[in-house]
């Protein structure tokens, strides 16, 4: 992985995601860039759920989100996902969730690598910054 | 734990867990049937994360729900569990779901005993029925 | 929409949808099926949404899941759904969870036509059988 | 309602809300979060599914969480909320989410004051700052 690297998913809102407004539930976006960081990580030859079985962890420590429009069950929606900062520990994102041209939300979340017990400890070779 | 065994907890309704019909998502009430036998598992002594830490897991193989009525968002739940069969390796509970005087849902679930690699095993003596 | 008439959709199963067993949580499998269900009925040039938007609202009545096998995160499992009974009011599917060859899970469900006010009504003309 | 208000609810965290990790899963944290605003003016005498009803809906636009250590399942958990700022057509809330002494996490939301057709709406009576 390295700073700057980005990439595209589709997401198609389902009807479970959606609240009595008729419109995704804030909470159901969370997931949906978990989707993009897993596609994103296997678009540059990684695995989260290898890096797991390894015991290598990312756990969400920082998550951030500004809602600009809803979005609608049914709706296909295209989530950008890039890596804002690649550190020894921590690794940071950006995301721009847009249904055709509108922006809908935009987001960042910083994610710390822990063992199995939790410690903090780096990040392994598959996701660290090669220029490093 | 016994056949016939039974408890009654309280469900508030989330705004999370409702759709744009303005009720709860059929798929809310799993999770609440898992949180009967939580309680109703607690309050003969026994406890599922010290199952699970021992490496007692318990895997719903069937779950079947009948929807009468639907619940709202806010709306206060009575759920009653009941051990409705309790065999060597599955456990089978069933569930009335009420708000007030009204049966919302009933439902029924088997959940079977396996160990960390997904084998069957035996229920341990906490949950086996006292009477085998 | 016809008796018999089926269609198959993919799922790559969502880290947030696993559960401390490492697999998906057995209510994650009910909002895969309504997918099943909204890519059916637009294959067959349907719309749920749009059914929606008219007042045509399809409750889940009845939900019934035999889970074989635990589907795990990263998984890509395909859906097949199939409509197997097509009533004047209600409408039955049934499911088959597959990862690969493996058989995961079976489902069926009934939905219920209603109205706003949660009145039953006939189905509209795009779902009702042609044969009828 | 006014600036500096607070509440604190009692959650028990569902095995559904945990994640392969064993922790519950960040996105299970908004609706918690949801939950204290609700409760939260429901002990000011106010009611979001009466307000909802109204037409008075109250869209999320801003969520940050700093997660400082994990929840496990069957964890109790106290959260605090505390309305932050009252503005004419926003409301920000913050958040501390607790286990015992130790805190878990921090949150911030903005709220936005909107219509059925999502147009800024000022807040209503109920939810107004009564110094204003």
């Amino acid at each position: 992985m390295q700073t700057g690297q980005s990439g595209t998913i589709e997401i198609r809102v389902r009807y479970a995601e959606c609240d009595p407004m008729g419109v995704a539930h804030h909470s159901a976006y969370a997931p949906w860039f978990e989707m993009g960081r897993t596609e994103l990580l296997r678009s540059s030859g990684g695995n989260y759920r290898d890096l797991e079985a390894a015991g290598v962890l990312l756990a969400v420590v920082k998550l951030s989100i500004r809602y600009k429009r809803p979005a609608r069950y049914d709706d296909v929606l295209s989530l950008e996902t890039r890596v804002a900062n690649l550190g020894h520990v921590k690794i940071e994102h950006e995301y721009e969730l847009r249904r055709g041209d509108e922006l809908l939300a935009t987001a960042e979340t910083t994610l710390a690598c822990i063992d199995r017990e939790g410690r903090a400890r780096p990040l392994p070779a598959s996701l660290a910054d090669p220029a490093d």
